[in-house]
C-alpha cells in the first residue's frame, strides 16, 4: 500500500483528497490552547471510573422495568447533583408488555447427553414449565433458515449457528445479529417448537450473550435462546457427526405487563440559548447476567464525566445536556421518550457513548457545510489522542437516534469494538473489563469535543444527506 | 448495544436495514454448494505460501526500475508459467526519474550525541556527503507545520511527530500519511535545510518506515526521512527538555534517470468474450529495506493461488486475467500503464490485494443494481469464513484504480490492517510476519469471490456515484 492509496483513503484524510492530488497544500487549522489543555487534564480523569465503579457496585444489573432500574434511577439523581449539574430529574415514562427472565436450562438428550449454557433472548416465549424435548434442525446461517421449506421446522427445535469475528467498527454486529434478531420469526413462522442460535459474540466461552428479538406482528412468541458460544460449537459438532441430536429445554420467561422507566436528565446551563442543547449521554439500563459496565455504565460515565469538565472549566455558549437513559435494550423506548418530550427544544447536537470503554479511534459527524470548520477544528483537537477523521454516515446509536432523526446534528465518536462482544450481554460484562487508562482516553475524546463544539460560532446542523 | 443499533448499523448489514424496520423478512439466497466447495478446498490452500516464499527467498528486495526488478519480473513469468497459466508475458514501459537509495545516517550532536535510525522517504534530497548539520525545530502534527511562518525554518531541520494508532480498515495512514506526503514539500517551501519525520508506522521498534513522499512542482527536494518510531519519541523527548537540539543528517540518495519497469500478465481464459475480463492482482515491486512479504508478495500470491484454484475447476464465462503490477510504491505507474495499454478492452471487475496477509474481514463493491444479486451472492458465500458485508466506497488501491477509473466495477476485500502498519515499509517486511492461516483465509476470500462473479449471468458495472 502507498501513497496514492492514501490519497484515496478519502474518508480517513484530515485534509481533503482532492487538495492531495492537486498538491494544494491545505489551510491550517489554528490551534485551541484551552481545548487541548482540557483534552490532556482528562487523560488523568478519576470521575467516569468513579461512576461505573459506583453504578455496578451499589446498583448492579438493571433490567428494564424492574426495581432495580428504580433504585439505579434514584442513585444516578444521587450522583449527578453531586458532581455538581444543574436541573437534575427524573423524566418518567411507561414500558409496556416488560419482559422477565426466568429459569433457562438445555441438555443434549441424545446421542450425546450433556448440559449446555445458554440465555433467553429478551421476548422469547416459555416452555412448558417442565421443559420440551425435540429434535434439533441445524442452519448454518439464518439465510439457510430462510431457505427451510415452511412447516419443515414443525416440532422442532432450530439452531442457527454463525462464527462472528471481531472488527474494531463493530459491523460483525450487524452481519450476525440477524440470527437473533430474524432468527425467532423465521422459525416461528415455519412451525418450530423453538429456536437456539449461537450467541452474537466474539469470545470463545460459556457465558452466553443475551439481548433482545421481536417476533413479527402475528406472530405467537416460541422459547428462544442462544448458546454460548463453546456450548453452541459442541453442539454443531454433535450435529456434524450425523446422529440426530435431541435437546430437552426449559426457559420460564414472562411478560408483566407494564412498568416505569423514565431517562435521568442532568445540565450544565449554556450562555446563549439560541445556540441549541448539546444532548449527550449512554443508558442506564442493562441485562440481568451481568452488572452492566461496558453496557452502558461506561457510557453513562464517560459522557457525564466529560461534562463535568466543561461545567468546571467555565461558562459555555451551548447547554449541555446530559441524558442517561432508561430503556435502551428492549426497544429503545428511553431514547423514543427523550425525543417526544424535547421536539420542541432547539437541539446542536446529540451523541451517545455505547459501545464499552475501550479508545475512541475515529469519528464521524453529520455537519452541513456551515459548520465544516468545526469538523475541521475537532480533527485537530482529536488526533492528538490517535483519534482519526472519517467520513462515515452518523447513526449516532438507539439512545440519540430518536433527536437525530427530528433534524438534529450528531457525531459518533467510535469506540474500538474489538473486545466488545466478547462479554456483552454475558454474565462476563462487569467492571474489570475496563481499562483505565482507555477509559480516560474516552473523556479525554469527549471533552475534547464538548470544548469544540460547545462555544462553536458557527451554526451546527446537520447535512441534508445525513438526515 | 442493542438491537437499534444493529438495524442502524446498515452499512454491515446482509440484508438491508429497511426490511429489518419494516420486518419484512429478506429474500433468501440460493446457496451454491461448487462456490462453498471451492472456497473450503483454499482454506487448505498451500500455492500462496510457495510464491511469497518464493519471490522473497529467490528475490528478495525489488525496488522500482532496478535490476532485481528485472529479475523478479523473469521470476514472475516462470512461476506464472509453472503453474499453468496461459499468456504469461511482461508488459514493459519506462519509469522516468527512477531514485535511488544512499547513505543515511543521523547523529544528535547536542545537547545529548546519540545516533539515531532513519531512512530516506523516496523521491528525497540529498545532504552534501558529509552530512549537514542544524538545530532541530519541532512540530507535533502537519497542522503545526503548516502554521509555521514562511521562511521560519531557513537552515533549519524541520522535525514532524504524529503518533499513528493501529486501525483494522487502515485509516490511520490516511491521516498521519499526510506528514510523509505533504511534509517535506511544506517544510520546503518554508526554507528548511532538511525534514525528519516519525515513522508512519504502528509498531514501537527501531525500524523506520520509509515510503515515496513528492514534491510539489517548482519546489526543490530537500532531504528528507523517517525516524524509526523509538528514535523518533527519544529525539521528541529531548526536544521537550528544553535545550536546542542540533542534529547531523546524512542522506545521499540520488536520481538516476530512465529505467526499464513492467508489469507481468497471466491469463484463465474464460468462454465468453463479451462478459468481460476480471482483473485481479498485487504489486511485484517493493521497498528496499524488506523483502516485500507483506508488501506485497502476499497480493502478487493470494490473487494468483486464487486464480489457479479457479483455472483446475473447469472452464469460466469471464477471462481472469493475474496482472503483477510492476511499479506501486513510487507513483502507481504500473497500474497507469496497465490501464492505458488495455482500455479499449471490456473489463467485468478489477480488484486488488495491498494490504499485508491478514485475514480479509469486510467486503464492499461498486456493482450497479442490475449486479446487486451477484453482491448477494457474495455475501453468503464469504459470510462463512468471517467476511462482513460493507458499504463503503470502492477504491480498489494503487494498481487498479486507474482501470476502475476507466467505469469499472470493483470490489475490495478490506484485509485487517491491524498488524500491517507495524512493518509497513520496514526491514522487518519479511516472511515471517506471514501467518499462514490467515493467508489461506485470504485465498479462500479470493477463490469464493472469482467463483461468484467469473460465472455470473449478470452483467457486471459499476454504480454511477462510484465512478
Amino acid at each position: 500500500m502507498s501513497l496514492f492509496r492514501l490519497a484515496l483513503l478519502s474518508c480517513a484524510l484530515t485534509f481533503p483528497a482532492a487538495a492531495l492530488a492537486q498538491r494544494v497544500l491545505p489551510t491550517p487549522v489554528a490551534p485551541d490552547a484551552k481545548v487541548a489543555a482540557l483534552r490532556d487534564a482528562a487523560l488523568k480523569d478519576d470521575v467516569a471510573w468513579d461512576i461505573v465503579s459506583g453504578i455496578t457496585t451499589e446498583i448492579g444489573p438493571r433490567p428494564d422495568g424492574s426495581a432495580q432500574e428504580g433504585r439505579a434511577r434514584d442513585w444516578a439523581v444521587a450522583k449527578l447533583k453531586s458532581l455538581g449539574f444543574k436541573n437534575v430529574h427524573i423524566e418518567p415514562y411507561d414500558l409496556q408488555n416488560v419482559w422477565e427472565r426466568g429459569a433457562e436450562t438445555a441438555e443434549v438428550i441424545t446421542p450425546y447427553p450433556q448440559p449446555l449454557r445458554l440465555a433467553a433472548l429478551g421476548n422469547s416465549g416459555a416452555t412448558p414449565p417442565e421443559g420440551l424435548t425435540a429434535p434439533v434442525v441445524y442452519f448454518e446461517t439464518i439465510n439457510d433458515l430462510l431457505l427451510a421449506p415452511d412447516g419443515s421446522l414443525a416440532g422442532k427445535i432450530a439452531f442457527v449457528s454463525n462464527a462472528m469475528q471481531p472488527t474494531q467498527d463493530g459491523s460483525g454486529y450487524g452481519s450476525n445479529g440477524l440470527a437473533r434478531f430474524l432468527g425467532p420469526t423465521v422459525a416461528a413462522k415455519k412451525g418450530a417448537a423453538a429456536i437456539v442460535i449461537r450467541s452474537i459474540g466474539t469470545d470463545h466461552g460459556r457465558g452466553p450473550h443475551t439481548g433482545v428479538t421481536n417476533f413479527a406482528p402475528g406472530v405467537a412468541p416460541i422459547p428462544a435462546a442462544a448458546l454460548s458460544v463453546a456450548d453452541a460449537e459442541n453442539l454443531e459438532r454433535m450435529v456434524k457427526l450425523g446422529k440426530p441430536v435431541t435437546l430437552h429445554l426449559t426457559l420460564t420467561p414472562k411478560f408483566v405487563g407494564t412498568r416505569p422507566s423514565g431517562n435521568v436528565v442532568a445540565e450544565v446551563p449554556g450562555t446563549d440559548p439560541k445556540a441549541g442543547i448539546i444532548t449527550i449521554g449512554g443508558h442506564l439500563d442493562s441485562w440481568e447476567l451481568g452488572t452492566g459496565a461496558i453496557d452502558d455504565g461506561a457510557g453513562i460515565a464517560i459522557t457525564a464525566a466529560a461534562a463535568k469538565r466543561l461545567m468546571e472549566a467555565g461558562k459555555h455558549r451551548r447547554t449541555i445536556r446530559v441524558v442517561w437513559f432508561g430503556d435502551e435494550e428492549t426497544g429503545g423506548f428511553g431514547g423514543i421518550a427523550y425525543a417526544k418530550a424535547h421536539a420542541n427544544e432547539r437541539h446542536a447536537l446529540a451523541a451517545e457513548s455505547d459501545s464499552g470503554a475501550d479508545m475512541v479511534w475515529k469519528f464521524s459527524t453529520s455537519f452541513a457545510a456551515a459548520a465544516k470548520p468545526v469538523e475541521d477544528r475537532l480533527a485537530v483537537a482529536l488526533a492528538p489522542i490517535g483519534v482519526v477523521r472519517g467520513r462515515d454516515a452518523v447513526h449516532g446509536g438507539t439512545d440519540v437516534e430518536p433527536t437525530l432523526a427530528l433534524g438534529v446534528a450528531g457525531i459518533d465518536l467510535h469506540q474500538s469494538a474489538l473486545r466488545y462482544f466478547d462479554w456483552h450481554h454475558t454474565p462476563e460484562d462487569t467492571l474489570d473489563r475496563i481499562d483505565p487508562e482507555q477509559l480516560r482516553q474516552n473523556v479525554a475524546a469527549w471533552t475534547a469535543m464538548l470544548a469544540v463544539v460547545a462555544d462553536a460560532p458557527e451554526e451546527i446542523a446537520p447535512a441534508p444527506a445525513a438526515e
